[in-house]
């Protein structure tokens, strides 16, 4: 039978809203391939009766309990409390732990204010889970057949320790039953058309099809279980075979791809280079071309010419601006040309636009123009236009950019 | 008697954690500054049977009712399935909501699906909200002296409606007792310090105190609730002013005050300008500075200098590089140096680090330097070290720039 699973999370914050919890979903998407069935996600607050209760009533019911949350310094922070009630055990300051925290704050030159000691706790059930990421090492308690993961609430100290100590420890004592699922990014299509489009495969047996927009196209998700990873997978390939013809390129990648990973892997493998020239998005696609491990192999630099002064010292002809305004395909394109002549890439994109609230030389908010140069002289451009808010404008451009810049890269360039 | 409300998160996404519901932390934020309280949040899946349950039991026990998610074209939207049975009613098309959809997809010359006609529908105690956003309007439904809400999932969809449409009317309708927070974010001491530093007004009446560990510093919370805004801030205006005391300069900024934000107010107010010269930061920090509105009034230009052959053709000496190696102080400084005169700006920010996962040239992973010139030939820099991950490194160091360039603006620099 598969084991039962609930995820408490603890935090006044959260309950009210002020911080989102990521991490509840973060856990709830790992649980699957592990076979564990989610059945319960609630929020409590920073107050032991309340946490005590909570944990109580997921005790009852449930084989694993995952809270996250409640593990910092200070005097809010009750959840090695509640666990401590929760079991009826008094928690002890561990030498281990201890040492290990001063050398923390010693290595840092602060002293640590004794409150913090708490976080050197252990109790005879619980074991710690180690959290280099900060102060707050986990627990790992384990009692009358019940286990109670508690994790620290910062997501990157969480997400290691999920990783590197919950999850492969679960994998070993629970994984029967795999959920295996594949996404498939496309992009240029509609919602309700690739839900059209993938219609035909939503009744085969033992699988499950789902599309969903995201802010780089629409992802199609397959999901099979089975009783080995290698069965899930034999159930999920012809699907996943079939929709990458009926969808063909308009498929960029899967899973955890992202478009700039996507691109960094074409432009490793063909040894070519990129460099950006960036008006409105201000640097924020040359940042996101060089997110990936490695990325210096093939980006270059960037400028990033927020003025119509800049773009012309950058290598912009004057005229092309007074003829068609620093806000038009030509300029984007001339942005992109001079990038790779300044940089010697082999590709480069431009970037020109109104994040707004207000137009610009009569430019509509939203309107944002790409130009991307590719070796040989060959150019394009796009316009993006929805006016949604600066920030959203510009993670928009950023991604239609990258978009282009593929197409570019693949040779499937309309130029224009 | 307050207002008792209830979130309703719709979508089996949220439900499995494949999307993050940040729609029920907006609102639940949102609520009490309308005297509303909230005592549920829920997340139900794609089912309409389950939907139509979770509604009723709301409907049971609460005067408001407010759904996100739900509203797109496709079979699995089930919201207004959901709410139509609970009050049982049948939808019907509303000709003025069905030609502003199709004017929609004929403007950006696709097919409408058929399958998008329910986004047209209406009941007849449902008014539609206005989405000018997307395709999905939202619905507002009174009957038997409930209201029951109904917003779509996308958050830049679902913000615009609440601002403009929800809360104006709630708050026309409902505000009795008021709930009013101030938020003074503070950097450079620990959460465990500013907890302590913070703790003598902790017992002050009719106040709440909390404090927040967050990227840009802890922020300390100060609530107080009363019959009018006024009576609420009168509680909290002595409890900030002896805060302001307590931490000085420390305290940064308020509320939805960001960095660059209050960066950019500095440099508006005395005319001065910024660029930067950015490595393992690839352009985010000049994203960051250019985020605000107006931002082209101070933030000139940037220059992304990813490789070393690329700082030096920017004007960064090859001798310094050669004797204090690439990711260094003195590097930083120069690429702050370089910047300021090549954009000949007021200030300029140098950032070269070691993002990871492999050291460079020896340096370890996570290891930023930034370096600030100030007018005069003033310079600063700062030295980050803490390797989580390539993502957080780049994010710790923009804020730690920010943070810096701040010190500067306000004459506050330990030149070094």
């Amino acid at each position: 039978m598969p084991v039962k699973a609930e995820i408490i999370a603890i935090g006044t914050e959260i309950l009210l809203g002020e911080i989102v919890d990521t991490n509840s979903a973060f856990i709830a998407r790992e649980l699957p391939e592990l076979g564990i069935d989610l059945y319960y996600k609630s929020v409590v607050g920073d107050n032991l009766g309340r946490i005590v209760e909570t944990l109580r009533r997921a005790w009852e019911r449930s084989d694993l309990i995952i809270t996250t949350g409640g593990l910092g310094p200070t005097a809010d922070d009750l959840t090695r409390e509640g666990i401590a009630a929760l079991v009826g055990e008094e928690p002890y300051v561990d030498p281990e732990l201890e040492a290990r925290l001063r050398a923390f704050f010693a290595a840092r030159g602060y002293p640590m204010p004794e409150s913090n000691i708490k976080q050197a706790w252990l109790l005879p059930s619980a074991r710690a889970l180690p959290n280099p990421r900060g102060t707050a090492p986990g627990w790992w308690v384990e009692k009358e057949g019940r286990i109670v993961v508690a994790m620290p609430g910062v997501p990157a100290e969480l997400e290691r320790m999920w990783r590197e100590e919950v999850k492969p420890e679960l994998e070993r004592r629970f994984a029967t039953e795999v959920l295996v699922t594949r996404t498939l990014k496309t992009i240029g299509i509609g919602e309700g058309t690739v839900d059209e489009m993938a219609r035909p495969l939503y009744g085969t047996p033992g699988i499950g099809i789902g599309t969903y927009a995201r802010a780089d196209g629409v992802h199609i998700r397959i999901g099979a279980k089975g009783r080995t990873r290698e069965e899930a997978w034999a159930r999920i390939r012809p699907v996943e075979a079939e929709l990458e013809r009926i969808f063909g390129t308009a498929i960029w990648g899967k899973d955890d791809d992202t478009l700039e990973g996507v691109i960094g892997d074409l432009l490793k493998e063909r040894r070519e280079t990129v460099s950006t020239m960036e008006s409105c998005t201000a640097g924020l696609l040359a940042s996101t071309l060089a997110d990936p491990p490695g990325a210096s192999s093939y980006f270059v630099g960037a400028l990033v010419t927020y003025q119509t002064e800049q773009k012309i010292a950058a290598g912009v002809p004057a005229e092309t601006i007074a003829a068609h305004g620093v806000v038009s395909r030509e300029t984007a394109i001339a942005m992109a040309r001079a990038a790779q002549e300044r940089f010697g890439t082999s590709y480069a994109v431009g970037i020109t636009g109104v994040l707004g609230p207000d137009p610009l030389e009569g430019v509509a908010p939203g309107t944002v123009h790409i130009g991307v140069a590719a070796p040989g002289g060959v150019t394009a451009s796009l316009m993006t236009s929805m006016n949604q808010g600066r920030a959203m404008v510009k993670r928009r451009a950023v991604t239609s950019a990258l978009l282009l810049l593929r197409r570019a890269i693949l040779g499937e360039l309309q130029t224009s």
